[in-house]
This record gives structure tokens, C-alpha cells and sequence, in this order.
């Protein structure tokens, strides 16, 4: 049985897992949807109440009867790279492959239903809050009279971005900031804003969860931090990543979580507080994880490659039970 | 509790559900998302473990906490209606609304998830397969060689796109066509192409389903029909739509089909064959039914605020049970 992996070819992250897969002699095709329809092809067949369905790439046929998993890392758009590209051509190449690939029965990490419903911010705070994780008290308004009385219950506040990245090309995260006291808010009128309850936080913690398997790195923030360096994503690299145990209440609301969301992969992002306690701020269903296991060991590329290589339990997960014959 | 309509303005379709909701007294709260930030403002908190979300709409506020139900009909653009639109406010404000409304507990007639999700044509021909409803021999295919060997064995076949409507600003619907025998399949390399058995029909079927209530339609071919005149769509009007009963292996069909699909109204297009088989074509899960209504009588319009008006039944329906509590 083949794992498919869907990504760009300049995808490092990607050849971490592959490495694994070829140690364990598990097949591997790895291709590009933007390599439709030349380095690519496909034919599926709905005949007799049955499907047949097939991949070409790279000289190498591949059978949807044969298919472990798709892990879709970073894929191309759909078939960007020939002569003359189209929106016409990318929608038609995207439901053919993507089409095809729903009508097997091939476990994904993540499903793309799921993926694009995870990056729902508002969402995720929902989904965390019932799936018991801490989440800081947080606004998303239009409203500047809210944004102001919010100011006032919880004078400490950040503001950061209700969707995530920039769409410009390439996407640029947009980072999150601390509001001055004295703000004015009135510009919230013409955008939504996502407030929230700023976590002193003497550490952050990346929880890296593939399938049932929780491999935790936490980052405690340096002593001569300047207070205005809220993102980690942008702070100094002075502090190391290094492995923690994760709290049993934590582990049991990712778990959760992930289940609720019909994801097999989650990177979740914490701030840890004086206290020790975790404060959910997202999760990423696409979330690298390369620099986490560089600098811990951790083995989060052989997890990963495990995973894609093992048959779904008998009772059918995640969002493959849709399919399934009612 | 209210019942939300997502739609723009020029919807008169909207206004046949808006009439029965407002005969019956049903609160109902109707805005284009297109809006947002001017004429639409929102705001949403989660605090304590707990979301409480308002929208504001043409000086009407309502809580998120008294929706019954959101009809996603027509909407546009989420803040493309402001002054200087951009994709970032686009993205931002539509993470705003929609991340919003999934945090409620309201029933959607269609989830946005499992609207995106059945718009796949081909995953549509696997669930109708799955679902016991006959789906004629169909070929998606980048292989010229393998479009060649499916027209030998159904030498009468039609071409239409794999992916629905052609994404040019209005959508134009691509019509369905006749292959002639002789066809040359070498372009079939350069984009997939979804090639048909050809139904040789008597009649073409409308179903419309909303929850759990059938309403059929047929169209007899004309006795003098061009046979080159496959799609419904561009069809004569000569024939009219009269309402019919529907066979009860084609209703457990369709209503498994929309149990998988989790979704809530769904227009099914069969081709009805000289023995009365009705073939499945496709199911739209936002088509049009103002003009079966119009032809026919059938009260679809009164169905759709029927069920837009009553609470989901104990047992939570659809994806909303994926954002229950686990």
C-alpha cells in the first residue's frame, strides 16, 4: 500500500518524512498538483456501481486501490505550471485529482474538508473552549463602542489578525502586537479586530499532535525580553526549544479537539503563564514542525511517516466516514 | 428565534421563503455579507468558556444566541461593497461572519463545509454509487488512450466539465454535448474531460429535496427534440415541468445521498430512460427551484421556511454535531 504525498517539490519538511517511509520500505509517490496535466495525469472510472481510479507521475502508476494515505503537505494549485494556464483549467484539474482522491478510501492527513474549515479562527476558540482548553478571553468586532468597554474589562490586551496571513504572494504572517492603553479604536468600524486578553507568559509551548501521539516543545522567554516581543514567531532565538511533558488535562482537550475537528495532524500553539498553565492560542492543521525536531530530536518525522504508513483503525475516522456507504 | 438569510439583494428567490416566513410570523433577519463593514457590523466574545456573538443588520440587532437557522443562499463577497475593497478585508471579514456563525448552535441550510465539499462532481458520482442510485458509466480522464478505449466500449457518450460552471465573473454554465463518433481525443492531455454514457431519455427529472420532503418534477422530451439537445438547461421550454411521484428506491437514494452529504436541500438532475430508470446526473446543493415552483405548484418555497423555522431535532443533524461538545 502507497502513501501519496501532495507538495511542492522545494518542500524540505516533506523529505524528513520521506526518509523514514524509504527506511521502512513503504512506497512512496510524491508529486505536485501544479504538475498537471504534464508531469502528471490521472483517469478515474465510475462503471457498475464501482471506481478505478489511477495517478501518473514520474513514470510511475499508481493504483487508488493501492493507496495507504495522502498526507497533503504543501501542494501547488492545481496544474499552474503548464504553457498556458487558466482559472478554467486549475478549477477542472483541481475536482478531477482532488475529486478522485475523495472516491478512494485512503486515511488523510489532513482531509481538505477539515483543513479549511481548522483555519476558522473564531472557530478554533470555540472548539478549544469546549474542548476544555484555557482560552484567553478574546473580541472579534466591528463594533469600536465593544472594542473600548473590552479595553476596559481587561486593560492588558493584543491584537492580532482574524484570519492569519496576508493572502499577498508569498502569504506574510502578520504579527501579533500589544494595544497601547490609551488606543483609539474608532478604525475598528471599517475591519473586524480580534482582541484578546494578553498571557504573561513565561514560556511558550508548540504541542505537535499527530494522530493519538503528543510530542510537546516549550521555549521559556528570555529574562531581558522586551515586553513589546508578544509572537514567537518573531522573537529572538536565544532561548531554546526543548521537549515537555504535556498535563493530562492538556493532552485530553487536544485530543479532543483534533477529534472534533476531524484532524490527524494539529500544531497548537500555547503560552504558558506564571502559573503553568497553558493558554490556548491556535492551531495550525498545516503547522511546520521542522524546526521543532531539529532542536529537540523529537521524532516527529518518523511519527508522521508511521502514521501514513498504518491502516486506519477498523472503526473508520475523521471526515472518511462521510464517504463511506450509509 | 430568527431565522437568517445570507443572500444579496437582487435574490427573488429568497423573497418566495421571506413571504412564508413573515405569514407565519417568523422572525427573519436578511443581509449580504458583501455588506460587512458598512450596512452589516458583528461582534463576538468568548469569555469564560463561553461565546456570546451579535450582528447588526439595517438597525436590527440580533444575539447569535436566538438564531434558529442560517439560509446561505446567494451571498456575495463578504466587504466588497466598502470603499476601497481589498482580499485581505475579504479574508478577514468573512473569517469574522462565518467564524461567527459556526460558533452558534443554528442549523444551516447548507453548511458552508459541506456546500464547498458537494460541489465536487466527482466525489458526487461515488456518493450517488454508494448510495444505491445508478450513475451511467463515466470516465474522467488526461489519457487520450484511455478516453479512446471508453468510447469503444460506450461508443454513444457526452463530454461536459468536470468541474460545473466556468469561473468567469458572471459563472456561465458549460453545456453538455454530444461526442460525435469519429471524435479525436488527443487534446484530453492538456485538461481533464468527463466523458458520460448518454442517457437516451424520455424524460428529465428536477428533484428537490429540503430535510426530509421529496419534491419531483419531469420534463417529457419533446416528440420533435433536436437529439443533439442534451442539456436540460438549453432546452425548448416547449414541454413543461408537471409535478411526479417519486420511486421509493430513488427517495431512500436521495435521502441517504443528503445523510452523507450532511446536507439540507439538495436539487437532484436525473435522466429518465425508456424503462423509467431514473439516471443520477447531479445533485446541486443550491439550485434553482423559483421556476419549478412557478411551473409545477409544488410548494418548495413554503417547504425551505418550514424547515428553516423548526428546531433540528433532538439528535443533532448535519456538521453541527462535529462542534458539539465531544
Amino acid at each position: 500500500m502507497t502513501v501519496l504525498i501532495l507538495t511542492c517539490e522545494e518542500d524540505v519538511t516533506a523529505d524528513m518524512v520521506v526518509v523514514h517511509l524509504n527506511a521502512a520500505g513503504v512506497p512512496v509517490v510524491r508529486l505536485d498538483p501544479a504538475d498537471l496535466t504534464g508531469g502528471v495525469a490521472l483517469s478515474g472510472e465510475y462503471v457498475r456501481g464501482g471506481f478505478r481510479g489511477h495517478l501518473w507521475s514520474a513514470g510511475r502508476l499508481l493504483s487508488m486501490d493501492g493507496l495507504r494515505s495522502v498526507w497533503v503537505r504543501r501542494p501547488g494549485v492545481p496544474a499552474t505550471r503548464v504553457a498556458e494556464p487558466s482559472e478554467w483549467l486549475t478549477e477542472e484539474s483541481s475536482q478531477a485529482l482532488y475529486g478522485m482522491l475523495r472516491s478512494t478510501g485512503a486515511r488523510w492527513m489532513n482531509h481538505p474538508d477539515a483543513a479549511v474549515r481548522a483555519r476558522h479562527k473564531p472557530w478554533q476558540l470555540r472548539v478549544a473552549q469546549q474542548c476544555g482548553l484555557p482560552v484567553p478571553a478574546t473580541l472579534i468586532t466591528t463594533f469600536p463602542q465593544a472594542a473600548r468597554e473590552f479595553a476596559d474589562r481587561f486593560p492588558d490586551l493584543v491584537v492580532k489578525p482574524v484570519s492569519g496571513a496576508h493572502p499577498q504572494e508569498p502569504p506574510r504572517a502578520v504579527p501579533t502586537s500589544r494595544v497601547a492603553p490609551d488606543a483609539d479604536f474608532s478604525a475598528v468600524a471599517f475591519g473586524p479586530t480580534l482582541l484578546q486578553r494578553r498571557v504573561a507568559k513565561r514560556a511558550d509551548v508548540r504541542l505537535t499532535v499527530v494522530g493519538d501521539r503528543l510530542l510537546a516543545a516549550r521555549k521559556e522567554v528570555s529574562p531581558d525580553a522586551d515586553p513589546a516581543d508578544i509572537d514567537v514567531r518573531f522573537a529572538s532565538p536565544a532561548m531554546p526549544w526543548t521537549p515537555v511533558d504535556v498535563p493530562p488535562r492538556t493532552a485530553e482537550g487536544v485530543l479532543a479537539y483534533l477529534r472534533t475537528a476531524e484532524l490527524a495532524y494539529g500544531a497548537f500553539d500555547f503560552a504558558e503563564d506564571a502559573d503553568g498553565t497553558w493558554w490556548f492560542l491556535e492551531c495550525n492543521q498545516s503547522g511546520q514542525f521542522g524546526f521543532v525536531e531539529v532542536e529537540t530530536g523529537q521524532p516527529i518525522a518518523r511519527t508522521i511517516a508511521d502514521w501514513l504508513s498504518t491502516p486506519a483503525p477498523a472503526e473508520t475516522e475523521g471526515t472518511d466516514s462521510t464517504v463511506s456507504p450509509p
